[in-house]
């Protein structure tokens, strides 16, 4: 018989998840396509959860092992590569993939170093535009327009089985940049971001207020589309800085 | 929005199924791709099984419609395609499909007319060699060797997905024989089988004993291989009566 697969990379990360069972179920179906790396954050239920080691069964491993963090930013700290299950959202200029299609650039990711996370929300309510806003790209499956809503576990698992035929793939996409350089995580982005916020509020860029959210997500995707490197992250900062000298812009308080 | 799936065909069919929880998680996912006809063979627990309501959510259509069967002849009585979903099993002689190219193979048997069901065992066991046995091909998942057991919903979300994807797929597979010819349905495949064995018995063909059913399994592989249409089906039975005629052959109770 072949080995086990037991693969750390990419991890899944479920945001805010709601039942146990459903949990324990996303574990188990993750091992059974050779996939061991569960995130959750801000699970609503206490932590180890019973009835999430009932469903996991043989998968406890998978249990076990499952890094939980309060906060998106710590989930997703060290990741290069960010990928959201989601329906197609209004307003967020990011490639959508097919379940497929995601899987394979995940591979062709991982040959260059990077550390995928792919993202699933709550059950019911699905994730807030703002934690889809961090994602490099959206995943969204073929499903009935008539009953789109499926379960936590059978999104995963529809997910884990089109990584596993991926990893039969030789012939894996491009569209990555060259392996020498590289990727910022999203800690990296994330002072970036903040950096850049901090100084168009100073500069009253963002107005009217209601619209400050969304123009800030707008910002974030221009970035996030060209797969920055540390360097280039670096870079732009210096750009922020270079650029906000002598009109009082705030060095003290640089992230 | 564009509108909602219902497709008829295939049907799924649920071998044995323990868990009512298991049944309304099956009908969920199936209509989340677009898939409506559900059928049970013996459950486990009575029929309606409240479990399976408050699982099924938005599915109860699935559920409600779901026709329930004591046998597996009666199961399987129209269909025309039989795909069983298991492990590679040893000793049997068909082919082994994964869930892609099941489900291209059944776009390609709808588009003849034919009636596919595709079939789940029950949870932990799985099916019998015998009822595994009468399926024209197997499908497998690329399931992790070191942890194979799939949840039953899960193993179905991961086909239904595979075949909401193929609802795109243009370039069908050929392998079906020409449409002009009516496929022959397990029912009318059984007499033949039942009729075969019956004049096979008579003349001692199944020895030692303990044989007998892997050559009957042997023996009905090689004609479900052979994709029979209604016609071929009754030339063979013609056969059998031809060859058996005057050796005392039991004419009277040819089935």
């Amino acid at each position: 018989m072949p080995p086990p697969i037991e693969e750390e990379w990419p991890a899944i990360l479920l945001v805010r998840p709601q039942m146990g069972e459903n949990i324990g179920a996303v574990a188990r179906v993750l091992l059974n396509f050779g996939l061991i790396s569960l995130r959750l954050v801000a699970p609503r239920d206490r932590w180890p959860n019973p009835k999430a080691e009932v469903v996991a069964v043989g998968a406890d491993k998978v249990l076990k092992g499952a890094r939980v963090e309060w906060s998106l930013d710590e989930a997703l700290a060290d990741a290069t590569l960010v990928i959201a299950a989601s329906a197609r959202p209004r307003g967020l200029e990011k490639p959508v993939w097919g379940p497929r299609e995601a899987a394979l650039n995940i591979r062709a990711a991982l040959a260059l170093g990077e550390k995928p996370v792919v993202m699933f929300g709550p059950e019911a309510a699905g994730m807030e535009t703002e934690e889809i806003a961090r994602a490099d790209a959206i995943m969204t499956l073929p499903v009935n327009p008539g009953f789109a809503s499926l379960n936590l576990a059978n999104a995963v698992a529809v997910f884990a089985f089109a990584y596993a035929e991926a990893r039969q793939v030789e012939d894996l996409p491009s569209w990555f940049r060259d392996s020498e350089s590289e990727p910022a995580t999203q800690e990296e982005l994330e002072k970036l971001f903040g950096h850049l916020e901090q100084e168009l509020e100073h500069g009253r860029f963002f107005h009217p207020d209601d619209k400050a959210a969304l123009m800030k997500r707008n910002l974030r995707s221009i970035f996030l589309r060209a797969r920055l490197t540390v360097q280039e992250a670096q870079t732009l900062r210096g750009v922020i800085k270079a650029l906000t000298i002598g009109r009082g812009g705030r060095k003290k308080d640089d992230l």
